[in-house]
This record gives structure tokens, C-alpha cells and sequence, in this order.
């Protein structure tokens, strides 16, 4: 028996998080299930990137000292630490992901390097048929840095492609087209117990607990522009977990990594624990938008956030069940929420056509080659009548395009 | 005999760039003689940052395609070209300076390794004692790829490190604190007489004209903060030779640097052109203040903007000849505008005390360590008599001390 509209607003009725959909400026008539992608606008970037401008207008040159925008990368750290589960001076906001990956990547192939000087460990693993940045950025690795061996594998030859000669395994957290999750502690802990390190890409950071410190993650990486609602191409952090920080170092070593960058001394000396690895000047306005996002998630536990994620795809592949039954779509996604991770998706041989007609009606996902639907279920704007009206117009798209 | 206010007032009343002064939203009174670290906010560059939020806020996600965010390197890189004298698909938008000479450095040492792939050319040169984020990049890139040899060497002794084991000479147009710029042709011919490709990073962009096409340069690299008033931390560009594109190789190659981003392939395929020098997802907002920046350009030639500039630190010069004769002060630019940039550089014992005060009295400079005092001049928004009413306080400063 399918869920009813009615339990649904009751749903929303009793929801402790329905009150963060205030802090979005939402258009109007669209049920947008592509926060995965882009999230939203909320009242609180558009007013920091407002306060910016003023401060850039007004205070000029002054602005870096006087206004704290060169600690930029720091306070967003540390306000984002938490969603992490791991330590404020363990998290910088810099760059983009694709660098950040670089960087840490980098970083953990010059302490293999110092360790066993003899090349005993040479090699990076990470899975083929996931979120392409990261085999791309490896290769690039490779390529300067003959020494190193990249090693693009399938899921299911992860665990034999770890050997002694392993320095690192990069991993994509959740599956960025099925969502499927790797348990990221036990990966972690199967690395460690054969001396390789770990790097997670989190695309899911704000709605998928990481618990890095929990999990003793070396190093991770993740967006900004997802989830967390930073606007689009906001900038992206790192996590170093602690006891690595003194020995990490970056590779890509601009000026503001520097110990002293205003002293601009001819040679270089890393910054502190996790300033080295800033590079250049970082984009102020792009910072706004990311910290005015942040805020909202202040005082928000991320186990909540994914509880309510987990109940919206709960819901959402409930109502698309009759769909399912008929064959008419596949689920991609993992059946058991714990699998899942932020967004769930669908197969259907005419995705592509079925997104578009979708979007016409009101209702924004992704479509993913060749032929995948996908939604994300963002806990913080989303009530649980939009994921009723959308189930509702998606199973009218999918019988039309049968029709 | 000194030049008049009134004199000034007349050179301001015949000057044909003194319209574009009303492009910017200056701070009521202050003389902002610092464009040359952070140029000031024009109405355009607050404008397209509203209409970016705007269409963040409606669009979502169909912005990147709709209102064509995803284009945005090439077609400021488009909108630029014309200042640096290139063509326009010989230039992009995108990262940071730094980060930019590291990827078109590593283009470099790969493409200098596929030629001679004994080994021949292993080594990079540059210059010790300029601004620091180019040896500092080009030492992390040596960390990496530890088959090649950075070089930092005096300027006085750039030509004899230039030998046959010389792949690349990285050199910054104009010195961060004299001022004093290199011949840009000369030396990129000289380099290329020994086989060996240049990369010039140009902090002076929109102010120094650097005729890249005419000399023949191989690559270069420049900032989009300065005088071209992007906003703090605005995108950087990066320029290559149109010959060169095909056979240059990125090595932070992101998703967004690939021939097709959105298929999602696992294999790594360059993007067409400077297309593949693109790394992560861009910040839209920053891209927003730098468009609007670069708006202020269109029509005006980089060759009248250079006569004026150099005219304003003419006159600064000359209207401190009393305070340098006293040997109060000593000009630590050259002389000779033709070997100027866009700033002028003095040295004090109490540099930073007089920066400090110059403030204060509505003056805003650069102190850089250890004793300089460093003035830009960008000749869209500083009239003639702001020269004079500067030199007047400076003088006045710089009197106040010795007393």
C-alpha cells in the first residue's frame, strides 16, 4: 500500500529539520532533487557575498588583515570539521577538489618515498568506473613523477590489487551514480593492516558522516558546492589527520603555504600543519558563499542530517515501487539504506528524455550516461510532500515514454 | 622647479582615460596608490555578482548550461587576450597564478623530456629574489618529479645558468619590489636561441603591455586580482602558444580538462586546446567580479594605458625629487620608465612606520619587507592630481620621521 500525501505532511509536520528549509531562497514551483550537484542558494551566502563586496569596496588592500580574509581557509576548516568528524586544525578549506586530491595524493607518495627510500612502496590504487577526476588527476601524478605507478581497478579487485608495494589507496565514499557507500572504516583499517595509506573523496560531505578521526582516515578531500551549498565552484577541503601534518609535504607549494608568505623569503619552508598546503590567493567572494552556507549547518548534528536524507530515499524508491514492479525502472542504488549514500538512482533506457520532461514538469535530477536517473535527497530543504510529488510525476514520465 | 597642482589638474582635463574613473566605486577619501596588490571594485564587477547570485538563486543547476557558467575560462580568457597581445584561444581563465605556472612548467619538462628523452634538458632556471611563489612552485615540482633540477639564481647570472641541460626559464616580467622589468622579447628570443622554452608570469597585466604573439613567447602566466581589478583572489589566466596547445600536457588534469567531461570516462583524453589546462569546477562568483573587471578594458588600448601609467609615476618621481636629493629617500625603481612597470619602489631605514602613517593620512601603499615602500599606478581610476596630492603627504611623512 503506497504512502499517502496526508502521511507525508505529517511526516514534515514532525520533522525537527523542517525549519532549515527557511534559510533557503528556493524558486518557486521546482522540487529539486540536484543538490548533489549544485545546492541551493540560502539567505545567509547572498548576504555574506553582499558584506564582501562592501568590505572589497570600502576596505580595499585592508581587507585581508582587518576583515580575516586571508584566514579564510582556516575558519572554514574549522566550522566544517564537525561534519567531518574530525578535528578543527585537521580541515582547511582551499582550492578545488581535483587539487586537493593532488596534493594529498602527493603528499603520501613523498612519505612512502621517505620511509622505504628503496621503492618498496610505488604504487596508487583507486576503483575504475567512479567519479573520473580521480583517476584523471593520479595519471597526471604519474605522469610527472615517473617513479609512481597508478593502478585503476574494478571494485571487486581492490582488495588484490593492495599489496607491500601499495603506498595509497584513493577511494570515492559513495558511488557518485549508484551511491553505493564504501564501509569507510573497515577500508581504512584493511589499507592500514597492509601499511598502505588512505585517501577518501567525499561528494556527500553534509549529509554522510565521515567520522574521520573515529575511522583514523589519513586524508580525505570533498567538495564545497554539493551538500554544503557553497555556490557553484566553491572551494573544496582537505583533512590531514594530525600526526601526519608535520611530515606531509605539498607538492604544489605557493606563496601562501609559505611559514612566513609576507616575509617573502627566496626559500621555501612549509607552513604550519595544514597551511602548506594553501597555494595561491584565495577567492574571497567564492569564501562568502561557502561560509554564509555554512552557517546554517551550525548547531545541526550530520547524523540527523543523514536520518533524514535515508528516510527521503526510504520514501522515495517506496512510491517508485509500483514503477519498479513493472520493470519499467531499475534501482541502481543499494536496496539497504546503510549502502546508500546521499542520492539514490535509477535505470531507465530512455533517462536521458525521461530527465528533461521531468525538469519541464517541475522536477530537477541528474542524468547520467548512458542511462541513469539520479536524485539527491538533501535533508535541509526537501520536505517529504515534495518527494511525494515528485515520485508522483516521475512514474507519470516513466509510463508516458512507455506509452 | 616643481610640477603645479594646477599643472595637474590641466593634464587630467586633457587626459582621454580620465572617463573611466567613473567605472569604480572608490572609498571617499583616499588615494589608492595599491592597485598593483588588489585593484578596487568597479559598478560592473558588483553587478555581474548580483546577477550571478540571481541566477544561482533561479536556475540552479541549469545556470553551468543556460547562462553558459561552464564557459567562463575561455571566454575571459577570450576577453583578454588583447592586453597581452595573444590570441584569443591562445589564452584561459582559470586557478591561480601558481597554480598555473606549475601546470604549464610541467608542460614544459614533459614535452622537453618526449623530445630529448635522454635526458638532455633536466633543468629549470629562474630568478632568486623575486616574488617567491614561482621558485617555490617550481622546487615543490622538483620534490615530485625528482629527475629535474631547479636552478634559482641571481638575475645577474640568469644567462650563464642557461645551458644546454636548460629545458625552461621561468621569469617574472616585472620585479614585486623595483619594478624594474625584464626585455621580454629580448630575453625570450635569447632562451630560444639555446633551445630552451620561457614561461613569463606577469603580475603587471593590464597595465605593462607584453605583445606575447610578436615575441614569440612559449608560455606565460598572470594574475587577475591586480590591475585588472577581478576581485581578492580572482581567477589567474594562462597563455600557450597556439603551436604548442596540441603537444602540451597537463598534469593536474581534472575532469573539466577532458575532451568530453560529461561522458565520465574512465580514460583520461586531453581537452581541446587550453581546454585541458582546466582542473576543477570554477567559481562562478569570483569569475562574475573579474567579467565585469574586464568589461572596463573593452576599446581601450593597452598601449595608452601603459603611456599613462608610466606618466603618473613620471610625475610621482619628479615631485619627490626634493625628498630624494635630501637622500631622505632613495628610488629603488629604475629611472628610466622604459625599464619601469607599473609601480615605483622607494626605500626608507622606516619604511613600514611611513607606509603605516601614509594610511592614516588617506595614502594607501605596499610596504614590502625590508625597508621599500611601493606605489602602483593604474592609470583608469588615479588622476594626475592624486599624484600630486600623494607626493605631498609622502614627502610630508617622510619629513615627520626625521624629525
Amino acid at each position: 500500500m503506497l504512502v499517502s500525501f496526508e502521511h507525508c505532511q505529517e511526516r514534515d509536520h514532525l520533522d525537527p529539520l523542517a525549519g532549515c528549509r527557511d534559510a533557503f531562497d528556493l524558486p518557486p514551483n521546482q522540487i529539486y532533487l540536484d543538490g548533489n550537484s549544485l545546492g541551493p542558494m540560502t539567505h545567509r551566502a547572498r548576504a555574506q557575498v553582499q558584506q564582501r563586496l562592501q568590505e572589497w569596496q570600502a576596505d580595499l588592500i585592508a581587507g585581508w588583515s582587518h576583515r580575516q580574509w586571508i584566514d579564510y581557509p582556516q575558519r572554514l576548516g574549522a566550522k566544517l570539521a564537525p561534519l567531518l568528524g574530525a578535528k578543527p586544525h585537521e580541515v582547511q578549506v582551499v582550492d578545488s577538489t581535483s587539487l586537493n586530491l593532488f596534493k594529498l595524493a602527493c603528499a603520501a607518495v613523498l612519505s612512502a618515498r621517505a620511509r622505504e627510500p628503496a621503492r618498496a612502496r610505488y604504487r596508487i590504487v583507486t576503483e575504475q568506473g567512479n567519479f573520473p577526476t580521480v583517476p584523471y588527476m593520479l595519471e597526471g601524478l604519474g605522469r610527472l613523477a615517473t617513479d609512481i605507478q597508478v593502478d585503476v581497478v574494478s571494485r571487486e579487485t581492490l582488495c588484490a590489487a593492495m599489496t607491500d608495494e601499495t603506498a595509497l589507496l584513493v577511494l570515492t565514499h559513495a558511488h557518485y551514480v549508484s551511491g553505493e557507500v564504501f564501509d569507510l572504516k573497515e577500508m581504512t583499517s584493511k589499507a592500514h593492516a597492509q601499511g598502505i595509506q588512505i585517501l577518501w573523496e567525499s561528494h556527500s560531505t553534509g549529509v554522510l558522516p565521515l567520522n574521520l578521526t573515529q575511522a583514523n582516515v589519513d586524508f580525505a578531500v570533498g567538495c564545497g558546492y554539493k551538500y554544503l551549498n557553497g555556490g557553484p565552484g566553491a572551494p573544496a577541503f582537505l583533512y590531514v589527520r594530525e600526526d601526519l601534518q608535520a611530515a606531509s609535504s605539498s607538492v604544489l607549494s605557493g606563496w601562501l603555504g609559505h611559514r612566513e608568505p609576507f616575509a617573502f623569503e627566496d626559500a621555501y619552508a612549509p607552513g604550519e600543519g595544514l597551511d602548506r598546503f594553501r597555494c595561491g590567493t584565495p577567492p574571497v567572494l567564492a569564501y562568502a558563499a561557502l561560509e554564509g552556507a555554512l552557517e546554517i549547518f551550525e548547531g545541526l548534528n550530520i547524523d540527523d542530517l543523514r536520518k533524514k536524507s535515508l528516510a527521503l530515499s526510504e520514501l522515495l524508491i517506496k512510491l517508485l515501487e509500483p514503477a519498479l514492479q513493472k520493470r519499467a525502472l531499475t534501482l541502481v542504488s543499494p536496496r539497504d539504506g546503510a549502502l546508500r549514500g546521499g542520492h539514490v538512482s535509477f535505470a531507465h533506457p530512455d533517462a536521458q528524455r525521461i530527465m528533461a520532461a521531468l525538469a519541464q514538469d517541475g522536477v530537477v535530477g541528474d542524468y547520467r550516461p548512458p542511462h541513469f536517473l539520479r536524485f539527491g535527497l538533501s535533508p535541509l530543504y526537501l520536505r517529504y510532500v515534495d518527494i511525494w510529488a515528485a515520485a508522483e510525476k516521475i512514474t507519470r514520465q516513466v509510463d508516458a515514454v512507455a506509452a
